[in-house]
């Protein structure tokens, strides 16, 4: 993992070149770490080795896993990173490409480089909070700790 | 719906939570117009009870809509908002995740969130103008009215 | 092609409205050529008559193409811009969505717009640079030249 953070008034931006066979979410999440982002939009291309997504079961108030085993393109990796008590929180999707453009795609549970993934890592200039949503159980943005 | 407004020089982000059963078209076009938004580009990602997406026909001059009537995950919405005299004008697509990781996307027409929406607005740092296209009878980026 | 370039403190923003029959690629790459762009983040909405995708086979160390021969909805262009020795390096994917809201994606090749595409560059504050990998052939980010 190669990374660069740079900055601009109080906004910085952090870029990040993940390696073959780094998983994406701890890389994604040991940079935000690293530099203490807690509010940021995150968004990335590049290409799995395998994966894991999730989709949320209301009923079951958990994620179904979706596995993929198969080279795919990351065609789009979207989300964003709040603050959970000083540590980051990752909310980051996806959808993949797979040899014959078909498209899969869910909540990023795990991806394995191969052989980039390409992270732009930009903050919004204030913490964004979350607050536990009891029907749910997730995580849920409520708000800013102001800039 | 929470939201706040961050300014860092002239290009201000805004950061909106849409809540249980809120519309994500009307909840980004009333932050918009609150916080007097006229270019800027937007990503969100979250979850959607239902949806309805539009295809643009071009024999029709209109979107053909394609309905989404279960709990998706919202993959990606991406678009931009320029400046409609004055009003905010959104171009939004999506691209919606089923159970299965099966995806379906298009021109956002309505989205109702559930169990959230997390909108990032972030001005480009000018108006941006459209003009009524005749063959299509859309609206389509121009240009600006300068920073 | 219709474009503008804003200037907020050292991070430009250029907006490009790609006009009908334009190809994509080569729109946003004379659009970063011409104002030196050597690192940002590209995201796009619009629509293509037809395009060319690609999903990079490990054993072939190439691109498979994969053809799009109808009017799509161009769901999320989504990418970013590099330098290779001065000139800009564009690695852009692709999600597009067919009339019935089905999509295809992958690395974008071609894409002949209609009616419009609308382009987002947002400079990350740096030249982002690239180094061929010997096991793929690709050239793969690997950092920066500092700000």
């Amino acid at each position: 993992m190669t990374e660069i953070e740079l900055t601009d008034a109080d906004r910085r931006v952090v870029v990040v070149a993940v390696g073959k066979g780094e998983d994406a979410v701890t890389a994604i999440n040991e940079a935000a770490a690293r530099h203490r982002i807690h509010g940021a939009r995150v968004t990335a291309v590049g290409g799995f080795a395998s994966a894991e997504l999730g989709y949320f079961d209301r009923a079951k108030r958990d994620y179904l896993p979706i596995p993929v085993r198969e080279q795919v393109e990351v065609l789009s990796l979207l989300g964003d990173i709040a603050d959970d008590h000083g540590r980051p929180a990752l909310h980051l999707h996806a959808v993949l490409g797979h040899r014959d453009g078909s498209t899969v795609g869910g909540h990023l549970l795990r991806g394995e480089v191969w052989p980039t993934l390409e992270v732009i890592i930009t903050e919004v200039g204030a913490s964004l909070t979350k607050r536990i949503d009891h029907e749910t159980g997730l995580a849920l943005l409520t708000g800013t700790t102001g800039p």
